[in-house]
């Protein structure tokens, strides 16, 4: 099924309280000042103090019911597309449905990771339950606590993340309603799975095994990922569009993935996204892994800057390797 | 979308070479012969050596593939279904495509997680992306390592656990086949979000801040567990079976996930399912988190206990606490 009648019907946000600046963060990582806001081009982050995924999850998801009109009576699935769980059982979504409060309310939650392509692999695979009447009006959320896996000795990644949670509510559109997904795409590409990584916090390497904490923190090889994306991303996103039959000028906005300042720099220059199209909110909180599409997302609505009927075009890249694109009629 | 014409057209298992007996379980937990055995009704179980998650994963791929008739070309999305993780990053469905040698193939992988309803989850959702034409045959794989994550002072759940893989492909049926997904349902009550848990290995508690090993062991309260899902059950099954038009006499085969001897001899009781319906693989290779539907079935159809056209209700409950069900015809 590639165009589904379904559209995006509200989205929430929830941001730690804690606001740590460029200028904090190189004090914290001992750089010269200015290093880390040239360096990643991340002004402010948010981190975590005492808050938890499903903490943040759950408020980001009451402002989404909140945002459509709904309430937590209307959703009938709630599916976790965070790319970091919360604890390794049960899955986060159970967590989340337990801090709305609703903990007998039977509604099914699960999870489905991708890890920074979670919330678009969510969108494209619930929307087409959606479409085909399963549910009415799926939450999903993606709640990210990078912070505790960051690699301080690591400045380059250590300075770019940030904490916080995005909450969208797919529901199917009225027959009077044109917005719709067009079409979608995935491809996972396993020869750069430990480009980016977090070898422990499965069963492959166990805190019974090993009292080292390295295993548990966030590698990434930025210089091969880029090596690699931009490879196969021209093509990527050259057969998505042609399956819209639509070309790069004729998106009102483009919503990326936050990897990074000069990913997205050179990205939008490789396939002709313009400044205008481009959502950046990298500046104001950092790399959110799957948290910041559908941040960016909510970001360009409340700002005005997607209207109904505008073309949008998600893309974007993950662990994997995985590159993941959408296109919607807003 | 309810009725959906989707097949199950090949299954694979992969189990680890080590096997632990009821009796040398026994004296790993310092009870009394003939303990393990009666308390658990485990008799054998496998434990992983050295092999991975994504490995034991792509052998029983390999098998599924075999069994389906198809090779690695035909499949066009892997999803990993395991209740547990291989690592942090990235998701298990991208380092199985990995293992099965297929590094720069593009296919799209990611993984949906749901504890040990995490097949049965996987089979539901994707089985309306298989019926809605956007993939042709998908491979699921439920790969777990229960065993490094076992509590040896709560003998009751350490000798219930084995570990291994079990995998299966859906693919739409052909005009001429009545094989078909008839109805499924799942239910999510996470005020039981905490009967059975391992509240770290996430973002929750992180090796960085504690060096205990408790948190990252498997927690269990079976009674309570039992005393909330035979609550839930006969009523979720009631209506399941009701939307299918059918009675549980009605069923050739029925498969449940394998949580425990006394488990499915009470929920069988309760429920009116017969010896000879019920499929109980538990005595050979014990509880097998997500992996044990899937291996269930796997067992069930080489051993022509399922043949084509039976009618075939799926049932399982998980951490969550969440209830599942599915009823096909094969």
């Amino acid at each position: 099924m590639q165009i589904r009648k379904v559209k995006i019907s509200g989205t929430g946000k929830y941001l730690p309280t804690q606001q740590i600046t460029a200028e904090e963060m190189d004090e914290k990582l001992s750089v010269k000042k200015g290093w880390v806001e040239k360096k990643t081009g991340v002004h402010i982050r948010h981190f975590v103090q005492d808050e938890t995924a499903s903490q943040m999850g759950a408020a980001a998801g009451k402002e989404a019911m909140t945002s459509a009109g709904l309430t937590y009576a209307d959703i009938d699935c709630i599916v976790c597309t965070s790319g970091t769980a919360e604890q390794a059982i049960p899955c986060t979504a159970a967590l989340i449905q337990k801090e709305l409060g609703a903990d007998y309310s039977g509604i099914p939650c699960f999870d489905i990771n991708s890890t920074c392509l979670s919330f678009l692999t969510g969108f494209d695979v619930m929307s087409t339950l959606v479409a085909a009447g399963t549910y009415k009006h799926v939450l999903l959320v993606a709640s990210e606590i990078a912070s505790v896996g960051l690699d301080w000795a690591h400045k380059e990644s250590a300075g770019l993340f940030g904490d916080g949670a995005a909450a969208v509510i797919i529901s199917r559109s009225e027959s009077t309603e044109s917005a719709r997904i067009i079409c979608s795409a995935m491809k996972t590409y396993s020869q750069g799975a430990d480009l980016s990584q977090i070898r422990g916090g499965g069963t492959k390497i166990h805190p019974r095994h090993t009292t080292e904490i390295a295993p548990y923190l966030f590698e990434m090889d930025g210089r091969a990922i880029y090596k690699m994306t931009s490879k196969l991303l021209p093509k990527f996103v050259d057969d998505l569009l042609s399956s819209a039959s639509l070309n790069m000028p004729d998106f009102d906005t483009v919503i990326t993935h936050q990897a990074s300042a000069m990913a997205m720099r050179l990205m939008a220059r490789k396939l002709g996204i313009t400044n205008d199209q481009l959502v950046n909110i990298l500046p104001a909180y950092g790399n959110m892994i799957a948290a910041s599409i559908p941040l960016a997302l909510h970001e360009a609505i409340v700002q005005e800057k997607i209207k109904r009927g505008d073309h949008v075009l998600f893309l974007g890249t993950s662990a994997g390797l995985s590159l993941g694109g959408m296109i919607i009629e807003y």
